[in-house]
């Protein structure tokens, strides 16, 4: 998918939300797992339940191979299903790989032709020739982390280097690798008031923004802070949404919880 | 695997010797592709040639997720078959991952239980309770990225943060992370000179060796600067050991290479 194909798909739907699937086992409705594919079937449900609310389904790639071959069954009919019957959807392969050039490539080759995928993304520790083998892929996207939402962020990513924090030589840098267009960014909500300094680096780029919700960030300072003119954010919401009943009904409250997030990004598109 | 059980292997085989198995279908013999599982075949054969010389096998994930499910199915087995025969090799997953504390949890779930390995690698850039999660694990190994061999290392991994390079930082946060004592990490052969400032910081650890061979490293510049009591270094080699030959004889051509390389690090241990 282009990046005009994403706005565009923000504008039909007022909606700039990616609902995670971060599917454990230990969370899901008992009753699913009498079934074959328990993880399938209900991504399947929040699937079908929110798909007119959001632009974007982020599969959490961790969640798959922690029931190994299984794991990744479930992954690529997750992918096949979405890719099928709700082509207009934006997928991510939420990874966080990198490598030397020739396993970059390999691990591109995973998500963007073996399963599909419209974007990954990408750690920056191993610099730009861990990148750019992604960066190469036409029409798909590399979303490269820059300032996490997790505590772990202070550690290594707000530290000073030539001046600025860590986090900003590596959008700086980055802008530099061949095919840079077709980067996006990771930045945490949970830091808002950090989105004034992102968009100074990457006025343009699409934020991909976990940590509204269940890590606390929220979603009217991260829209003040860090949208630009094409909306530029796509607002992860995992747990909130798939964990709202572990009931019966886990589809209809995961619809409600969406939905809240939609009318809430509709709000703030219409000012 | 405990470190002492490391050590022990190390010193009956004379060899610090790791085989990186990087598996392309493109560069393995042609008459291995009529087989069934071409990958698992292909390793079988390599490590049964070279299981003697060796004292670890490193997977390279990437090349098995690049073929999707059939990849996972040689992954699973080629683990399997190492763990099964040969009990006293050291299996590294080499992954390089790295998320939040919860999405870190699955994914060494995926590694050290589904899997069975002794050890994975992951990146630091999402600091601490990124890694964490990894450390928990009994007698396993969390081998963490400082300073790796190709050409972007110098992008971020040198530059300088509170007046050392980044790569030295990392050395010295993680040493304060819970259980660090299972912490290994990755420095690259092909900047020896780094070897030494690195053993100031962590003079007891494991570093796992990428970089010698194709890559261009030194073997022995990496023992002059790298080695401690323990030896404390495993060599990693893929390429130059996997496709010494692509003909039918590309096992025996294997051992060669592998057997090349073991008599060096015997000549180094002894002296």
């Amino acid at each position: 998918m282009t990046t005009q194909q994403l706005c565009e798909q923000i504008q039909i739907k007022k909606s700039f939300l990616c609902v995670g699937l971060d599917v454990d086992l230990n969370k899901i409705p008992q009753h699913l797992l009498e079934l074959e594919d328990p993880i399938f079937e209900f991504n399947k449900a929040i699937i079908d339940a929110t798909h007119d609310l959001t632009v974007a389904y982020k599969p959490n790639i961790a969640f798959f191979e922690a029931y190994g071959l299984k794991g990744w069954t479930s992954l690529q009919k997750t992918i096949e299903y979405i890719n099928e019957k709700y082509p207009e959807i934006y997928t991510i392969a939420d990874a966080k790989r990198g490598d030397i050039g020739n396993t970059s490539s390999m691990y591109a080759k995973a998500f963007f032709e073996d399963l599909n995928f419209d974007s990954v993304t990408v750690a920056p520790y191993m610099g730009k020739d861990s990148v750019e083998p992604f960066l190469a892929f036409e029409n798909k996207h590399t979303i490269m982390l820059a300032l996490t939402s997790n505590e772990g962020a202070f550690d290594f990513q707000t530290l000073e280097v030539n001046g600025k924090e860590l986090y900003k030589q590596v959008l700086e840098t980055s802008k530099t690798w061949k095919n840079s267009e077709n980067l996006m960014y990771v930045v945490g909500a949970t830091k808002a008031e950090y989105f004034t300094e992102v968009r100074k680096i990457v006025p343009d780029s699409f934020l991909l923004v976990p940590g509204v919700g269940a890590q606390g960030g929220s979603l009217s300072e991260v829209c003040k802070y860090g949208m630009n003119d094409n909306v530029g954010l796509l607002i992860n919401s995992s747990r909130a949404i798939l964990y709202a009943s572990n009931g019966t009904d886990f589809a209809d409250a995961a619809r409600a919880e969406a939905l809240k997030m939609q009318q809430e990004m509709e709000e703030v598109l219409k000012a």
